[in-house]
């Protein structure tokens, strides 16, 4: 059934455009805004569009920031030296999440799927050839996910730093922790038996 | 870990606010428009707070609809005579979807709950009262849901229109189509079977 009104059509089709959201959560959603009082309605409106309008990228690493430079590059007590490539912002909130991690990041923005249209240049890829280039990195670590297109990019940007001789690895790949062996997919179990690590080391 | 930039907080902060939506949700969302064109996520923006500016309700049944009376209201091919009580629209669009109605509604706009601070004042319930005294309508249909909150919405929906004569009844409460009967629970298999319906009726 259509819905009974043309404002309420336009804002659950733009809803509905959204990753996971379907015309159900769409109008879900829409009818509980309506509910809102209009100042609030209107700073959630706000709050998106200057969002996508004043957005800064940190120049170094292409993360989302306030300023030219984000929290994490400027901030003095970290590892300078050591750089780790991630998909996206969320991927660095991870990575962060586990306190494990003092070096610096490089945010590609995606990762190469031919399937989606993104290649190689669509990517944060040459700038952090550039800045390898520098010098002053001596480690990259490779954080994408075990995925077809996370192995493709991993590799591609392999290739690519090779030439600059920098030290480069890749986040272990095996059994979670928590998980049950029996349940383990078989890559997954025999690569960790492949890759297993010695008690001493 | 708290999020890189202000703007995206706030982005963040608003969408988190909407029912379903945790932070993590909201935070996809977000990067999700921010990576869409400006002028699609201004759309966006405007839809919404043009909905909620502009938005109408049907005089008669309080409805959303772009004009004074809603076009359910308005089509003369419906029965005048046969109104149905639902909690609100997406209970209209659901029985609409049926097609096995063809009366005329009335949107409450929510059901009697103390515990939410929601009582019979803030529903469309007087104007339903206003509604039956008119005299046209001849059967009022209760259509809201098996829960407590809607059981008492509609007990004192009866107490209201009991005066009037108007004749009242209710949707069919018992097994649903397709369930198994031996995980339906005790007391709506206790009453589908005091409900009975004869091969004949």
């Amino acid at each position: 059934m259509p819905l009974p009104s043309q404002l309420l059509e336009n804002a659950v089709a733009d809803f509905a455009k959204l990753p996971g959201i379907g015309r159900k959560t769409a109008l879900r959603l829409v009818l509980f805004l309506l509910k809102r009082d209009v100042n609030e309605v209107e700073h959630f409106a706000d709050a998106v569009t200057s969002l996508r309008r004043d957005v800064c990228f940190c120049r170094q690493c292409h993360n989302i920031s306030d300023d030219e430079v984000c929290p994490i590059c400027a901030d003095t007590h970290r590892d300078r030296t050591t750089v780790c490539v991630v998909e996206n912002i969320q991927d660095v909130m991870a990575i962060e999440n586990t306190q494990q991690y003092n070096g610096l990041y490089h945010v590609l923005g995606g990762v190469i799927s031919p399937i989606d249209g993104i290649g190689p240049s669509d990517l944060e890829i040459s700038s952090l050839v550039d800045r390898i280039n520098e010098g002053s990195v001596k480690e990259v670590i490779m954080a994408l996910s075990p995925t077809m297109e996370g192995d493709t990019t991993s590799f591609y940007i392999y290739r690519k730093l090779a030439p600059t001789g920098v030290k480069m690895s890749q986040i272990a790949r095996g059994i979670a922790v928590g998980d049950e062996l029996a349940y383990a997919d078989e890559v997954t179990l025999g690569r960790s038996i492949l890759n297993r690590t010695t008690y001493d080391g």
